[in-house]
């Protein structure tokens, strides 16, 4: 049997109740650690509050379906930070458990993609999440710029999800079959602004104000105790210090009376 | 202090260790019962379970602001069912305790608007969430249907939210001023499936396939032990049953390879 189970987004307390008695119940732990992180808390610490030994499983073994090898005898369970659908790995193991014929739940739990909701924007006024990645000298992506575009023109808000770089190879590394992880990276608040006003300033097809006076909100380590959320224009948000990861950002939409209220509790003045 | 905690999205058991300990230290604990309600307890259960007096608090309670009459003085919660902001209600109390200098904070959990990622169907290919609502003899909104012809157009996904009606009181007997309530309804699939197909044959824009062809999804009780997931043509969808609520249902976008592997799962024949 295969269990994902979310974790929500802060510490090991975030786990439901449902979700620790399959934990408690299962024969084998895995911690998903590379699509996200839980910001307060390590697998150790996991392990110690949940009673249970648990173990890391990176990319590798996740997506070559390493810890799926006992589920036919054993009951395995997968801890994913957030809830469990926000990568498409996590469909492919439930693809993979069809395929071998065993059971597959899931326990869910909060997600950014909800819990953004704090900030007062309401949900229900968000249009296409997007994601920003890290550029590289020849790598560039900007394909999310014609979806803010078409969310702006609607009125809608948009959540960015920045990018997390967890045990990445160098080319150089990668190149030379050498299995040297660089140190985790996480794409601040201040690096995805001045990426979407870079491209706005060499596209210039209007979807936010080049001059970083469109509205925007930034949220760092939601849902843990440390939680900062800041409303103001994107020129001011560049200036505010978001200390540590995770951060996400919102490019704000046409904004309603029932949702000024609320957000300006954390508008810079 | 007011503290606002979601439940998930099926059962008692969903309550996260952190949402518990906070119930468990509350002073008075109230249960949101109208705009959501959760599937396998109601608040005498979640009082057994959380060892704690819960007491409902209806629409009237919430929205004056009843519920807040002693935060001042006492640690009082609100339980929502699924996670916290899925009403601007919510938002208005947050705003509430601002103004009255009461400390106020938030437990999240499972919203349906993650938890539908159970169906395979990516999070981040979903376009603007929308709601219907039951129609009257006089009241017919179908403004959703340009918002859906949009997603549609941009290839992405549609979540439809579906209406609940909890202690409402007919119009009759509002204008006798009499405090009747009436049975609580709540919107099928199937009755969701006939209004989109229904503003469609009328508007004729082509958000949907007038012959019930497009690919769509119907979720059912979504984070319990008895969720149903079907896809399938608009059309086949209408024959099945999906049993007791809450319904939700998606209109698909176009579905990449990694989605339909995953969704493949849940389709009818």
């Amino acid at each position: 049997m295969f269990t994902m189970i979310g974790l929500g987004l802060g510490d090991a307390q975030d786990i439901t109740l449902k979700g620790l008695a399959a934990v408690k119940d299962a024969d084998i732990v895995f911690l998903e650690a590379y699509t996200s992180f839980l910001i307060n808390s390590n697998a150790a610490q996991l392990s110690e509050i949940y009673g249970k030994e648990v173990t890391v499983a990176d990319r590798e073994m996740v997506e070559s379906g390493d810890i799926l090898k006992d589920v036919a005898e054993k009951k395995v369970v997968l801890l994913v930070v957030g809830d469990v659908f926000g990568a498409t790995t996590h469909s492919d193991l439930i693809v993979r458990c069809h395929e071998m014929k065993v059971p597959c739940h899931c326990i869910h739990n909060a997600s950014i993609i909800n819990a953004v909701g704090c900030c007062g924007l309401q949900l229900y006024r968000f249009g296409q999440v997007l994601s920003l990645c890290f550029w590289t000298d020849t790598w560039r992506p900007d394909s999310w710029y014609e979806r803010l575009k078409t969310n702006r023109a609607a009125g809608l808000h948009t959540l960015l999800l920045l990018d997390i770089k967890v045990k990445e190879i160098s080319d150089e590394n990668l190149a030379r079959g050498r299995k040297i992880y660089e140190p985790a990276r996480f794409m601040t608040i201040k690096q995805a602004l001045e990426q979407v006003l870079e491209v706005e300033r060499s596209k210039k097809l209007g979807a936010v104000a080049e001059d970083g006076s469109t509205f925007a909100v930034g949220l760092a380590r939601i849902g843990s105790t440390t939680q900062q959320v800041v409303a103001g224009t994107m020129a001011q948000l560049m200036d505010v210090d978001f200390g540590e990861p995770l951060h996400s950002l919102i490019i704000a939409g046409n904004v309603d009376v029932c949702e000024s209220d609320h957000v300006n509790l954390f508008r810079l003045s």
